[in-house]
């Protein structure tokens, strides 16, 4: 009923608040035998950390983990994972009006409604802050995927607003901090950013993230189909309000002949589906996009309603991304892990007596964009 | 593991194949005292089942429901609901060539790489027929959320191709066969598809479902947010390519202060959110959209392997929709009516206590275009 | 949240109550490619069926199941398989007193608090009828397990009120009407029957079962042992008040060192632990025992109260088992079925990759009294 | 799949290895507004201590909790709670031996079998340290339960091998380290154990625990009965081989007349039912009792092999409970909190709706041997 694991096979189960003493999760059916050390998470978390360029948060938390069981000898035994990170700059501001007010597009308002109390302290549980331990658990499903089944995942942004970005190179991703796919379109992006910040306002974003090399056969119809699982992982990060698998919306306009991916001996010829069929992986490129609204928290002042129900405006101070898109690859990528992760593990469950030998014709294929 | 169960409190569990002895499915958790007939469920199937117009296959099934538990003298008892549905026009055609072969953009290939075997008679489980017990189950859940908490689900066809349709009267969708919010585009429609059928070609279409009168607090964060398990249930429906809530890919081009939605003591001033802040429904209207893919199933060959990896062609004769969005309103309203009666018995199991006091400004919105 | 389902991977909703028009359920998880025909189910529930003696109620209820899907051309296919049973021998009797009384020991008072609405025709979702379902998903597993692990199931009465029974041959227990494993003890216990009869009175019963060949490995420390989980799944059959593995209650009054099942490298030098240790099979047999109560159905008058409140007299006529312990058996063997397969599919989702190497010592090992 | 979790409405997710640097827990589902301090744990996890006295391990472990999540400013939110306890005396000793050998009844065997790799330290993960977070989390249940509910829970021991204990004075297990029932044994109890710590061996145990004031309703036929769940709770505490409801294993040797428990207006005439009928509470107390095998690890040497399968011998040297039962109560009464706090929120969400009526005749009744 509690909303605070994810996966059913492969299971994370998060706790923690923005300006708490820590945030941390709890990572349950990792397979024994996996080499493992905090090295491997801490890479993932130093991606999604605030502060490594001036266009997000300038809070500045060194997301420390430790893990605190379920490796021994530098390998994973099979039992719980435990993960914590403390938070350090909490910073002991006066919350005081925030507290009383709903935030317009914030969590303020719903939250008290659900739970008639709420940690108001930078958005209690509501804050991003919580997708820390998402990237960490994220980190241990990546590498068991890359080094037992050769899978590799990568994404990045492919639109900032109205700037739309056309993959060129995903290796170049990795070491921008826009994680654009596109080096030529860095200083526009910059460009853009420093136009927003100076006018206090903020801005949507889409991101893309893939896995090659997924083996085909993951999807559980008929309700836990790979995509539907990924829509519900990717649509659980926060800010996301829409997510596409392969030609996604743009399928509404095409024919079946466009949208069909024909097969052939040597391939399949197209991947509009996104390698997904009928609810399983198909071997080829599993692709997703996601929307991300822009952030809610701006010195722009808001018209909103207090406690009592009085009208108030709200100006949103502090420190905050003025783009959530460009922190959110490395948990998109994550939460694309986990799911995976958890599909190989129920896959098989099921099926790991299936003999294989049907042709296998869309394990080595590449994405295209 | 097994994924044919959805929902966690409110729970349903389907089986059957397209061209089996039947469909059925178990409703768990339903609240008892629930007034419920046959005609509640067969009213709603009705409304998917085929052939009510030249544009859905010609299939013939009256998909008449059966109750074989749960209900006592009228009422639910608070005991499992049995559903069946015998299948009546299996067509005993020659399955020949298509049992070996894999349909370009079907779930062959990969039903036949996940479990090694596959019922290749009208795809089998893969087939969008399963859906027929998403519509009986999302009846129920219905019935509840009108009777108990005022609330009321609606939908239509917001697009088919490269028509788009601003929704004007949703009252219209339900007494055309597209599901048109406009009726003044009926004609249009038609000529499009009566096009389309001689050309032997299919399109994708997007359909917008609308809950309103949803109490503020459902929802369960972090993963299980309201907008992330409607991702799961509406990307789980057949040929589903994407999910947006409220404003959904349109935020990527959006401005903070464009998207936020401020809120005065007479209520929010816009619904980008799409009746969803933080994963927990704000008292808005919930507002979804989908793709659905074109039906790949074509009578225009298409390139192809068969079992064994050979190439060949594929030609699909025999009964289908050339366009799965027409049928696919009532499918989608279901999930929202599960996914909703699901978060309202997960809402009130953690949540009773909570004494009510917070103002109430988005319960008596209706939905604007 | 809802209770209808067990197991975890290889999952079983059933539905149905014992007046409605038919019981049912829903396998969910079932590797593919198991032969599968309705033979398997029917001579299973053909051991659990009433009549069969003049010690059992004499409701005549063929138990005619059907396969609705999941199975093809004679093999699983992954895919859901849905069971149905109709109810033939429903007695339209005169259930008027029944319906406002609460039966002393029913279920009646608890349904009637809980629901707020209650099936009374027969105790409804709380007749042991509803085991029948258990008996035939059963099937499937154990003829899994039988086929692919060479596991063996079996068990019988090892108690019958006061008659103790000591096991000398468990082949004996499948052609008895009692399953009795001590065929000297046959007449002793008619006698006992028939002057219980008589008398108008019930007995308790205690069931001994066993699977030898059970892979070391199986169970999910710590809270999903086998233990716990077959604990849950015997627990959750009608009537049964206690549950032990190995030597159970026993285990009190004994020593360290009478406990300990020592370990040579040719096996275990004794079973006390019931093949479990730390919640996971150790490769020897498993032997888990159940108290069952006596039926509370008794023509002998029982002081109890009616809807009202008011005090009243209950005699409950009609076909009843004197000793519901006696057909448990099928019942019993059919949840340790349960648990079994659901823990093998658990067991190699995480860990399939696990070399072996490991001495195993316990699985060749058989039954000792 | 994976078994760290507990409970399905009010979940317990645990970690940690004995040995490990800490243990800890997520609590998820907890009903916001709950007034809860680190005092309401640290009370429970006292009485759970080693220590205490001279007939438990000597170890010593404060067992400090932290709570890190989910309670803001002394309230629960509803939000996760995060426990954290960090491990202090693990001694640095040389597991040499032990690492290579297989401690007779211990779960050494079965996790290398399992995981073909595990933390031999102090037992890793199979260690009963891990039930402090039991205690731990059973501790916020209880709390909920006693406050909101009225709901109390107690227990004790009710044998230590041969010594059989009737019940006189449940306040008085509260208050000896034996937490025995009747205080005129306790000399005889120290004598005992004396005698065996001496000897070197070690001893089952009998231990009961109680409900008293549980509204009628809880419980989720036919699978997730109360008793069910209860079963599977208690048998997942280490170390326990047996589980009783009420009557248990004596209502074998019961007739009908002798177990139901007959009805009148002023209540219930006895509890042979433990206080659930039909798998759901009936008001009367429930009553359940657990056996608790005697300790594995002995300083007399057993015979065992190693990982090679070379015979060996086994002493087990260092801390050890001689009677693992004397420690046990308070792991068992906080297992008996979490199975009923899981079941008031599975109920609450079905049956909020279900109009009171029917007379509550069990509510009142108190726990009579």
């Amino acid at each position: 009923m509690s909303g605070n694991t994810f996966g059913k096979s492969f299971t994370v189960t998060t706790f923690g608040e923005s300006h708490g003493p820590a945030l941390g999760c709890i990572v349950d059916g990792c397979p024994p035998g996996l080499e493992l050390t905090v090295e491997d998470l801490q890479g993932e978390l130093d991606r999604r950390r605030p502060g490594t360029s001036r266009h997000t948060t300038q809070r500045q938390e060194p997301d420390t983990v430790r893990i605190l069981s379920g490796v021994f000898e530098g390998k994973t035994t099979g039992t719980p994972i435990g993960l914590l990170i403390e938070n350090v700059d909490q910073k002991s501001k006066d919350y005081g009006k925030i507290k009383d007010q709903f935030r317009p597009a914030h969590a303020d308002y719903t939250y008290q409604h659900k739970y008639g109390i709420r940690d108001h302290r930078g958005g209690g549980r509501s804050s991003a802050r919580e997708t820390a331990m998402r990237v960490a658990a994220g980190a241990i499903a990546r590498k068991y995927l890359q080094e037992r089944l050769g899978i590799r995942i990568f994404g990045g942004l492919t639109a900032l607003g109205p700037i739309e970005i056309q993959p060129v190179d995903w290796e170049a991703a990795k070491t921008n901090p826009f994680f654009c796919p596109d080096p030529s379109r860095l200083q526009e992006l910059e460009d853009y950013m420093d136009a927003l910040r100076k006018e206090g306002n903020s801005i949507g974003a889409r991101i893309t993230v893939i896995a090659e090399g997924v083996p085909p056969g993951l999807g559980e119809p008929v309700f836990d189909r790979l995509d539907a699982d990924l829509a519900h992982g990717l649509m659980s990060i926060n800010a996301v309000k829409g997510v596409e698998i392969g030609a996604g919306f743009a399928s509404v306009g095409q024919k079946g002949t466009e949208h069909r991916d024909e097969m052939s001996p040597e391939g399949f010829r197209s991947n509009q589906a996104g390698g997904v069929l009928g609810g399983i992986s198909s071997g080829q490129p599993i692709i997703a996009s996601i929307a991300l609204k822009p952030t809610s928290s701006l010195r722009l002042p808001g018209q909103s309603i207090d406690k009592e129900g009085n009208a108030c405006e709200v100006i949103t101070t502090g420190r905050h991304d003025p783009c959530v898109g460009i922190r959110a690859t490395p948990i998109a990528e994550a939460m694309l892990a986990l799911v995976l992760m958890d599909h190989w593990l129920r896959h098989r469950a099921q099926n790991a007596d299936v003999v294989p030998g049907t042709p296998d014709i869309g394990r080595g294929s590449t994405w295209r964009p």
